[in-house]
């Protein structure tokens, strides 16, 4: 008996296309983003995985990516999940700014701390930016869990209680289980199954658009390390891509 | 204080277009239901209606229509209920046939009863019938309730412990409730909300793709008989054309 849970990382969206830091911004797929999502529920389709019911972010690119995803598998009338704890990371006050530039602007190491340190945030993002989501009524709940900037550490913190509360319980209930979300929200989820240490995970990249499928013990440890990619060569291929974005 | 209930009919579907009885089958949407479907949601940002949570049965021209019609007013993100209780009337052995054939067919009388009667259904559908959700997983658990044709009596009797039990109590906490669903099955809701008569809801088309807008006091009874339209020439145009199919 084990549990199966399939990861997809959100497809191309407009702000990957124009290297921008993302964020909680709430940014659209592009049409090759929507293509991804499509051949991603496509491969689910053709390996027999078929979810039982979606986790997804409050955040269009990975609700957009679920949707046309399971639509692709025939999965589009399962039930649906969403948490702002399946969020990306909040990018702080470079949310809205380019990749590029601000890798001139601060240099490499500044540049690599705030995309692959552990624990340092990027400086947080002013209320009146007008990339924060000051006033938008998916987080007015929030309170003081509402982020204004966040490192790896602060996403896994986030995710945690969503794992345990939300998605474990779905997967003792043996239901196969989709996790429609981000780069980082996924790595964070990923550091957990796979116990990667605070320095490991820097090097780990996920790829857009492709079924990370992971088997799952009693214990809720992977039965493989890393879990399986559908695709494994295209995968591989597209992690390095994402390594080596802003340059 | 009123409660705020809108009701959306999926827009055009591939067996709309060829004048197919549909009913369970799972058919998707053409590129003018998906434009329908767009442009209801514009209408609800537009009036500033903003759902605060969807229901929408377990086929995909209405889970598409939710999908849509809340990506364009910015509500992509609200949590998701499915039912089967909210799918279309099973139109038994008649899915898909022609509706100009069985016409000519069966003539204007046994067509007209099939199609307006309250409690007529039409002749159950075969298990073998290529047209039958036999083996569907998304009804394994249906059991006896698994239906092989209904009337609008039968649809009324599935969906009211829905209205009941799920939609109602969302009203009642104070959320704004999208219902996307079906033509028989929001028949059969608006018969309840107006309590409309068996003979009278033989007269009553609701239009594809157009918001219909309720306000219900606490007793969940309407405060303007028949709710609102945001567009009312343009439903009342397309009701009539619906009540002209199959000529």
């Amino acid at each position: 008996m084990t549990y199966t849970l399939v990861l997809v990382r959100h497809g191309e969206s407009d702000w990957n296309a124009k290297n921008l830091f993302t964020g909680w911004v709430d940014v659209d797929l592009t049409e090759k983003g929507r293509a991804e999502a499509v051949r991603s529920g496509q491969q689910l389709k053709e390996a027999a995985i078929l979810p039982d019911i979606v986790h997804t972010s409050v955040q269009r690119r990975a609700i957009t990516t679920a949707n046309l995803s399971l639509d692709a598998a025939d999965r589009h009338w399962i039930p649906v999940k969403r948490s702002w704890r399946l969020n990306e990371r909040h990018y702080g006050a470079l949310q809205g700014k380019n990749k590029k530039e601000i890798l001139e602007q601060f240099g490499e190491e500044q540049f690599m701390q705030w995309r692959r340190s552990y624990d340092v945030p990027p400086p947080p993002i002013d209320a009146d930016d007008q990339y924060a989501q000051t006033g938008d009524p998916r987080y007015a709940g929030l309170g003081e869990a509402m982020p204004s900037t966040e490192c790896l550490k602060d996403v896994v913190a986030r995710m945690l209680p969503y794992w345990e509360t939300e998605i474990k319980p779905d997967l003792a209930d043996g239901l196969t289980v989709m996790v429609a979300a981000h780069g980082n929200s996924l790595r964070a989820l990923v550091k957990t199954l796979d116990e990667i240490s605070d320095d490991d995970i820097a090097g780990l990249n996920i790829p857009t658009g492709m079924p990370l499928v992971y088997e799952l013990d009693e214990s809720f440890a992977p039965v493989a390390r890393g879990g399986r990619y559908l695709d494994p060569e295209a995968a591989l291929a597209a992690a390095e891509a994402v390594a080596k974005q802003g340059r």
